[in-house]
């Protein structure tokens, strides 16, 4: 299969079920909304070692925000609804609560689990907090230095996916990472999906278990490793191919993963340098859900 | 006491003990340096409901770097040593080992402990890593998909110190901020100090336990707060205030958090709309180091 | 009148005819669009002593552009044609032509005038350059060192509006300022307007001719000067007001000017601490258009 | 010769002398001094259809600004004086003087010529305005909505050095490009220099006059074009370069070009996909300044 000139690999991405949360930060600016939302995803890459998957999932125009200002939705993702009420809790209060002009609204209607984080929250207010309606929603208000803080009394979260991914193969590593950026770009457009990795990108993709050292649970996919192109006898490497950067994307659903797949990709291929793009399973195995590229693209 | 026309309270940052790593983090460009940065730094701005306490110390020029690429340095801190060990491996394997093009050397020549972090994160190679001497540092090296990641083997930690801090009194809630934004750029200069809460500043600034709620142990600090101004009797706002925010900033040191707390106040006082600097502390009893404005300030 | 608590003075902004190119620029990425747009439309704030009016329309998603990029929309202003025409080769041929990975396209379909600025810059490709038709436009391809330069043959120009305005009047400075950066950004939404000015924000807004002077042709609006309030007798800022910015909007039609306007106001009066919106005229015998803000806001 | 493993031709930049004014503008933040820098020097890349060539030369500390406010070093260049006075008081006067809180220093103590930039600018101020000493500078203080404008009254300039460049060739155009950007960086840190094309890079390098069209005064430097590798006799480009960028650096003297050079070819030389550093002349005619990369790079 091929788009614009660069090679499909005909597979596809294996991902799983996931719980999501999402949560609409607003400011007084679009700046001070994307700073609390930052704060409130990192250290939230993968659950392997963080608490949490977290990650921007687009801006809001301030038509579309019940209080009228910038704002930017976020998504949470943990396996279970305990931890995701917990990194609600502990991620809103420290990151937004204390971050100058923002407010908290839920950001998922439709959900399955409500977590009661904004009227918690309140009693942080020492008394001096109230509640209130504001455009259909219950919501408090907690007095604070920098003026008042107004959350949402609950927080919606529902299942979602997680592991939706692309990889991006081109001819060297800083036609790779433009492509990667421009593939992030892309997705962060793409309403309720999130590219938890760092800066949406990850550099050192994985495979279960290791060869090497029993105690490690992961280790390094050297089959797409350029450096050992020529070190190894089963590498997936094309013979021009020196730079791989994977994507990782996580969604409310099946269907919005598999859309910020194609957004990414369509931008990839965009790129010159990109040679091919392929995505990463586990034989199929391990994950419930299997987002073939074919299906993805429409090819 | 007064600076360029403004008030400075007499009076002191009550800072505690705590320990701090620094680590250093290059890229092909700053941009991605700051993103592998913000991301291991994220959710980390309080140990009361963080894991950590972290935020960018300053920015490196590739002149000062080991690989001569350009670079960002980092603080971490927690209460002891084990958390620090174990938040350095989550966070760096997490969210720098990941990203593209990052390398991680250790920043804390003079340190009381090493962690072998660096050491640790090796076996994800699956024997294919290998360790060399890269000017004069032992750095391990394992091939991923985006190329190589290198990292120094030992990561140094010592005590350092938390909790330096200053108040921003202004007219309104946007001088407050404006000068707020300027001062937590003018630390960025300062080498060794972070300011960890989200974007630097703490728009809710709080009190140990709660009046009114026997399960809370910290509240807001209504003294502070602008709308509360006239409905307590005991608010320590001028009348012309409508706008206050905290810096917290932690440090190496006793002496680099004073120097981090006059760089603030000095951005600070130059912003149209400020009217008052004062600190936040507890009475004296609760934390170890007594940061006085007339000495941070020489006044 | 009133908005959000927010007094609107029932008067209007005087603007002019004015003549208008709207190009598009792609790139690889938003980030090459958007430096290409600020190269090109620097030294673009006034026709007093600029040689053009000019700024960012908004951004463009990959999807509406005709090579499938990211882009940014601009706009050009002058009084004639002839300086548009000369201004158009100018500024694409030496800051958009000479920057990396670009491609430029005719943004104003309708027009009412053309100007074959694509087909004159391709004579620079000295023989090697071609035409050819991309997705329907007409476009010249010339060889570059980095890569090839797109560009469509015909750039279209139309009359329409310049000098639509808001004045900001707030408690502060600093209140003003972050209202106006608000303002912006909204109008930044708004098709077919931009923002002349540096950053969008006029902070020395004037009078036609002097009353000292007979050789300036322009000076101070001493009426909305805040230093000035009590030193002359005819002030127009209330005893609160410390900080006035004016945006000023061009655009394609009297129509999307007033949508800016609308889009400034309403972000405007969300800023703590704005106390007053107006706008500004010259007794409404200089321009031509008369954009009320009663009409402008509905109210 | 090589610099990390990359080809340096042993070639030279062919440089020539121009009129160089360099300013300082400082504002209530970076953002703002940032902003007021690139609108007055945009439009900006080369004489040959700019009025000017200008750019950004450096950040200023706020410890080393006449105010104690952060700043941003510009430089402007024309071949001679009058036009350089022209375009400082148009440019400054529409895209400075209008911005929100800035002040305007000089930053050529040791000039050769003054314009009285600022004594021009004040009578803006229509008799408020006024003149006063701030550490040691005759400045103008001329109320405006925003506050007040303050600018030192002479401007100063000298004789300086433009068109010193480097050519950086890669293994295809991203590679080239992320090259680019982070030689761009390291000049950006180089006092007194500045690389006025469109974000510092040069994506259309030119030969003088053109072997196709009498009419045209420049034309594409085919030789280093990649696209035409294979279709001309004489190109200079290696097998496996398929990307080139040119960076053009003027300064206030031969000395500092060249340090811009070596800095920008050690940035270069860091980046993946870098095959080959050269640099452009006429054959040694044209310019007085010969550049040898050699004695820049000290090899």
């Amino acid at each position: 299969m091929e788009l614009e000139g660069v090679e499909i690999e005909d597979t596809f991405a294996e991902a799983f079920p996931i719980k999501v949360a999402r949560v609409l930060i607003t400011a007084v600016n679009e700046k001070w909304a994307m700073i609390a939302a930052k704060e409130m995803t990192g250290f939230g890459t993968s659950v392997i070692m963080c608490p949490a998957e977290a990650g921007i999932d687009k801006i809001a125009s301030p038509e579309e925000t019940p209080d009228g200002r910038p704002g930017v939705y976020v998504m949470m993702c943990t396996f279970g609804y305990k931890a995701l009420d917990e990194q609600l809790l502990a991620r809103i209060g420290q990151c937004v609560f204390t971050c100058p002009t923002t407010a908290v609204f839920n950001a998922m209607p439709e959900s399955e689990k409500e977590f009661n984080t904004g009227f918690k929250l309140k009693f942080f207010g020492d008394g001096f907090e109230s509640e209130e309606e504001l455009n259909g929603r219950e919501v408090v208000r907690v007095p604070i230095m920098g003026g008042e803080f107004v959350m949402e009394k609950n927080m919606g979260a529902k299942a979602g996916v997680a592991g939706g991914n692309i990889f991006i193969l081109a001819k060297d590593q800083m036609a790779a990472l433009a492509a990667a950026e421009d593939a992030v770009a892309a997705i962060l457009e793409v309403e309720s999906t999130i590219t938890p990795f760092t800066g949406g990108v990850v550099a050192s993709g994985s495979k279960p278990s290791s060869n090497a050292y029993k105690f490690m649970h992961a280790s390094i996919n050297e089959k797409y490793c350029p450096t050992l192109k020529d070190k190894i006898e089963d590498s997936e490497l094309p013979a021009d191919v020196n730079g791989v950067f994977e994507i990782v994307i996580n969604g409310v659903s099946e269907d919005v993963v598999k859309d910020g797949m194609k957004a990414g990709i369509k931008a990839a291929v965009k790129v010159p340098g990109v040679v091919k793009i392929t995505a990463g399973n586990f034989g199929g195995n391990l994950g419930k859900y299997h987002l073939k590229l074919k299906d993805v693209l429409g090819l």
